[in-house]
């Protein structure tokens, strides 16, 4: 079946349909209009078409058709509520619904809807989706926001926030010429979307052009799931710093060399493994340490190793702690160096800032929830989001929903009707009162 | 310079040299003769030129044109002592020194001059031409020793003893299509050194045919050099044992899932390759248990590694030492198995059995060496020999002299003129004290 086919026939039997059941008191049906579940629902459903894998999921990487076919639908949709549409320079999508007072700057909401290569279908959609259905829902209701309200797709979150970076004036001329996983270069998918990459100074957001941001998307993790609560309210998109820790043993015949003589650099990376388990262990919060990648050289049975390469990840909500757990990690470096006769060396090659989200955006989100009664819990990002970069220009706020089994960037990627329907209403609920608060 | 010719120059200088100096008392001399220091180390020096490399060590792999010009050399000093030399149907080079009593079986004593591929100059050579040193010294004393003595030249020793083993019986037909180091397979490189691959069944050694076997080979290893003592008495080749062992977590992304709901498999392998190492040294004896080689999956900075496979060898002089330190290990890791939530399976792929010396031979050796006033200790040897093969059909006897820094298989391997003679000598004295006691 011709996917635009299929889309247009669907979309030509959209009316106001059923308000999603069971959640709400008829108290809180008063002050909040709610999405419409069974429309979200098709549209991700519709969504998932374009680039679907035989074998399930989908690959719609950044700048390739399927992705270019996705975005054309998302205007579609966006064209059909009425909203003012736009691209920008860099190619993001931006749907605008007016507000009521004209000199108030634009609320944003949304995210994208590329995928990494055979990625799941709710990671990006998601939160472009259930922000336009929060807007399509104020418009059906006849409520019309103080602010502007900026439905956005962002472009190439997944090879490099690129929408939203350009925005943030983050993105770098260089990666103009990285090439994407689609195999156009970022500068020729730009163009592929309409944008100009020799025009991207102008994308750049000024601080206070932006009222705020909010952003709904899959955790991406298991803790909502597994603790069975409903509404994560994102603390922040936590910063990263990377180290390569370099181990100098001594090579030697594994055969001929006494235990006692031994400078065997695999046995100080393993005790380094475990000092930065338990390092990150022994401070409060919700950082995590993670040794990802390890290599020991020469790397035969019968050869004792003389150097281990490793990496070291420590991600944390505030850069501080990140350097409080490094500076315990040095400390037990150096202590198994000398101890165990193999000296370490730790470089770093990687830092991402930290983002904060807006302590006024995060008591909107759990209010939202409290009047649809939902239970919810504060939670850090450990992955990166759009709203990341948008932190640099705008205060932003960020809604999880449950993902089951934490599975993402997998075509197994789920959340269930229900969960998505909650996190939906939450987020137009935060829009409601950010809307309602913010100048 | 052209090296025959160079050699041959040499050779023909040589006479009756100086005795050895200092170590020996007037009393002993009259017991011993004693080989001929400067001839043992011209010879070798000598040997180094066949296959020499520009920068230093020697490529002389098994069956090269470098390996045949060094078997030339060996055979041509062999003749010139007046040995009866014969090439046996793999390749083995034995020259004959006949005894006084036609009935009793040869002894063996000498080893291989085939090199790895940037090797060193003691590591064989040492051993034949110190063997060959010691037969010419009893020609040039008059001494007949009761026994045949064969100064043999075993086959490509570093490529998987194939001489030795061939003798022994242990050799498998399939190898004779493996690829060795000089590009030739062993069936081709038993052919160009006047073998026959399709009767190796007849080179077969039975038990009883040889009265016993005696080598002289250096350390590999550092434990003569760093406690100063002269001679190793080498108990036995140890055997050799290896497992994978495979560590199975769960992969997932390193920001979103918290450090108490992570099955690392790496932290599972660190704490794995603590307990090989405590496990080993726990239990009393010479045995070493190695960590050599470690992969993590999928191996990414930011990403939590669902499986490690990582390598362990143990090696013993007794194959229940094996098995002990290994009951050890297992009961260790199905503990961090459970602990950790990363089960651990443990597959065996290796083994090399266990070849003990003959306590007759350890007593000869150390009273040689008491004879000649040197200091001795008993030890194992980690790296293979002919001599593991031999004792399939034998009686062996080794003699280890210290090596430089414990350097093998490397192009700066280095043993001192005074630890090549001292150990010349000891194999000379072992060698009539078991031509004197043997039947």
């Amino acid at each position: 079946m011709d996917r635009r086919y299929f889309s247009r026939v669907l979309m030509g039997t959209l009316g106001v349909s059923a308000l999603a059941p069971g959640v709400l008191s008829s108290s809180l049906l008063r002050e909040q209009p709610l999405i419409d579940g069974p429309r979200l629902h098709r549209w991700l459903r519709e969504m998932s078409c374009f680039g679907a894998r035989a074998e399930g999921g989908v690959d719609r990487v950044a700048f390739s058709d399927a992705d270019i076919e996705g975005r054309a639908y998302v205007r579609s949709l966006m064209e059909e509520v009425g909203l003012d549409v736009r691209v920008d320079l860099v190619g993001n999508i931006l749907g605008r619904l007016e507000g009521a007072v004209p000199s108030l700057p634009p609320l944003m909401v949304g995210s994208h809807i590329d995928s990494v290569p055979a990625g799941g279908n709710y990671d990006g959609p998601l939160g472009t989706l259930g922000a336009l259905e929060g807007v399509r829902t104020l418009h059906d209701a006849g409520i019309r926001p103080r602010h502007p309200i900026d439905v956005v797709v962002f472009v190439n979150e997944e090879g490099g926030k690129t929408g939203s970076r350009v925005m943030a004036g983050e993105f770098r001329l260089e990666e103009l010429e990285l090439e994407s996983a689609s195999g156009f270069t970022i500068g020729e998918g730009i163009r592929r979307l309409g944008g100009d990459p020799e025009r991207l100074a102008e994308v750049r957001a000024a601080p206070g052009k932006v009222a705020g941001f909010l952003e709904l998307h899959v955790e991406q993790g298991a803790v909502l799931e597994r603790s069975g609560i409903q509404i994560g309210v994102v603390e922040g998109i936590v910063g990263i710093r990377r180290w390569n820790a370099v181990v100098h043993g001594a090579a030697n015949h594994a055969g001929t060399t006494p235990m006692d003589q031994r400078r065997d650099a695999l046995l100080g990376a393993a005790r380094l493994v475990e000092a930065v388990n338990r390092v990150v262990n022994s401070i409060q919060g919700s950082q995590v340490a993670t040794v990802g990648r390890i290599q020991a050289s020469p790397g035969a049975p019968n050869v004792i190793p003389g150097e281990v390469t490793l990496s070291i990840e420590i991600r944390a909500l505030e850069m501080d702690r990140i350097q409080e757990v490094m500076v315990g990690i040095r400390q037990e470096a150096d202590a198994i160096g000398i101890e165990n006769g193999t000296p370490i060396d730790l470089n770093d090659f990687y830092l991402s800032g930290a983002a904060p989200t807006d302590e006024r955006f995060r008591g909107w989100v759990e209010s939202a929830a409290d009047d649809l009664g939902l239970t919810h819990r504060r939670m850090p990002s450990g992955a990166g989001h759009d709203a990341q970069a948008v932190a640099h220009f705008a205060p932003i706020g960020m809604v999880f929903i449950p993902s089951v089994g934490g599975l993402s960037h997998h075509p197994d990627e789920y959340s269930r009707p229900e969960d998505i329907e909650a996190g939906a209403n939450v987020l137009l609920g935060a829009l409601l009162k950010a809307d309602a608060e913010l100048d």
